[in-house]
């Protein structure tokens, strides 16, 4: 292996790992064994199983009127924000300047969460643009909890990982909306096994060392509330509007700024460098997202206007060279800036 | 998990690790399986199976005198140099700047080769001061070749390790010799699987992020040469000397000048916060040196007065993040330093 001689040691490391992995995710059609997982983990590496979900029971049968009839009378916690932007850098008063962007979160009948959802997707695309966004995207296990009486439609767990990883998942999560919600570019401590169940979702995908191409922010915290008090309006809009409210005393949030599909807007002098893995999932479709990648996703609906997917968060491994290397790039690449 | 709040990224990096994994090497009782072996791979971390290879057929009959009679009449390639430096830092010339010293290589009576190393060890030590080293080395799959009239005494391959990386070794090979033969601080790009098979090894290792600790220089090539013009002398000195020879004309080659052993001389600002991990092995004892980790490796005698081992060379993964992000802490502490 010869040496690349180069000046800029952070855009040598990003041309180098792109040079020797490519940006091509590997599509397998059989999950793979603990081993053949394994290497995969010891290459911080994704891949996607077509299809390794085809037949699980809710695969099968989650509709949005079964949904609806299972989850009858029950109470979900619901994201709700104006434009699907949850936990995302959002411009914020006269200079417009980001903030980071947490949903108003509420409780709503489950009923009434997935018709509002359905019929935004399938309403006039007017309407659409002027109406919030509700996400069930709570991120706390809650496919053990809120929705445990769907639990038994889905794997416990994911064998192959289970196995290699040798420990339990830590989260198993439900996600539900639809087209208009986008989860921004960030990256998570954890193994993710990402199950497609109805509808798709679209990641954008970059590796760890990636860091100095994300462009990351150490942004003001702030959070959607609902206005309770303009609570008188039109038939058209009986909801009250949705205020951001700054967290002055909040402690600042490190967040990527850079999004992968405006690529000329908040770049860094790297970002030009990254390409990200793209990949669309399917009904069926397993994706094994490794620690600390990081990821963006949009999402398509299914006929019925909805999106589904379950994912289960094991606890990344904290030994070994990856989490100190990734750090120090990270340190090194706010040195260059300061 | 909390950020180290540090002004260095280099020493910060170092301290993480560190703290995150430790400098003791873990003991296992048994050979791991594939699964748990690629978990090792996965943590670039070292592991020593003790006993491992306890009933091998080498283990239990390869003394010096069965080595002698099995391989009588055989020629093998030495390595000679005047104290044990095979391709070590050597300080040469009148300003006794260091220069990469590579070996006299010469062809040898395997009885006369062995003879030598025991006399030497068994020797008195005034007489061991003086006269040159002999270590077999070759590093060339020589246990498949030189020595392949041995070769069915050990196993053919390490069965988890093949399994795991899906590789059939590269090179095998046989390390025969004495304690005057010390092997420097350095890297390989391989997976080792190292076998004690008499005498002990002293290992002392740092993994690939502790290149700003080992100071790597350019350093002139050079050989040892047998000057064959002093071939007259008296009965007590007999071989003619060993003279070192620039190559001037030849590429540097960047190597580790700091010692282990000598963490005071030849220090960088970072050799402090190095901890080697240090294992002994006892015959029947396998170590399994992950790719890129430093090792310097010295040597006891078994009592009859040789120390033999046989290592197994798998081509390592330069896919995933560990081969280009070790180059980029290569690449930025060189910058600090100009
Ligand atoms: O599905 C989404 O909207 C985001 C998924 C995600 O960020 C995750 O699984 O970590
Ligand atoms: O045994 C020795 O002297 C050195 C071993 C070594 O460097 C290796 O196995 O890579």
């Amino acid at each position: 292996m010869e040496e690349t001689q180069c000046q800029d040691p952070i855009a040598e490391l990003i041309v180098t790992y792109k040079e020797l992995n490519g940006s091509t995710i590997e599509e397998l059609y059989e999950e793979p064994s603990p081993l053949e997982f394994m290497r995969y983990v010891a290459k911080n590496t994704p891949f996607v199983v077509r299809g390794a979900a085809s037949n699980w029971k809710a695969t099968k049968t989650w509709s949005a009127k079964y949904l609806e009839e299972y989850l009858r009378g029950e109470t979900v916690n619901v994201a709700v924000t104006p434009v699907g932007n949850a936990d995302a850098p959002t411009p914020q008063g006269p200079d417009g300047s980001l903030v980071f962007a947490k949903p108003w979160e509420e409780d709503q009948q489950f009923g009434e969460f997935l018709n509002y959802v359905v019929q935004q997707e399938q309403g006039d695309s007017q309407k659409q643009q002027n109406t919030e966004v509700r996400y069930a995207q709570t991120q706390n296990d809650n496919l053990r909890h809120e929705y445990a009486s769907l639990f038994n439609h889905v794997q416990q767990d994911i064998p192959f990982a289970r196995i290699a990883l040798q420990r339990d998942p830590e989260a198993i999560n439900m996600w539900i909306g639809n087209s208009r919600s986008v989860t921004a570019l960030h990256k998570d401590n954890y193994e993710n096994i990402y199950v497609q169940i109805a509808g798709r979702k679209h990641f954008a995908l970059l590796p760890p060392l990636c860091h100095p191409c994300v462009n990351e922010q150490r942004l003001k915290p702030a959070h959607y509330e609902r206005s309770s008090s303009s609570s008188s309006g039109t038939e058209e809009e009986i909801v009250p509007p949705l205020r951001l409210e700054l967290e002055n005393d909040g402690e600042t949030v490190p967040f990527a700024i850079w999004d992968p599909d405006r690529p000329a807007e908040n770049a860094t002098e790297y970002s030009h460098l990254a390409e990200p893995m793209r990949v669309t999932l399917e009904p069926g479709d397993m994706l094994y997202l490794p620690c600390m990648w990081y990821h963006k996703v949009s999402q398509s609906c299914s006929p019925e206007g909805i999106c589904v997917a379950v994912n289960y968060w094991y606890d990344m491994e904290f030994g070994g060279p990856l989490y100190p290397l990734s750090n120090f790039v990270r340190s090194v690449s706010k040195m260059n800036k300061t």
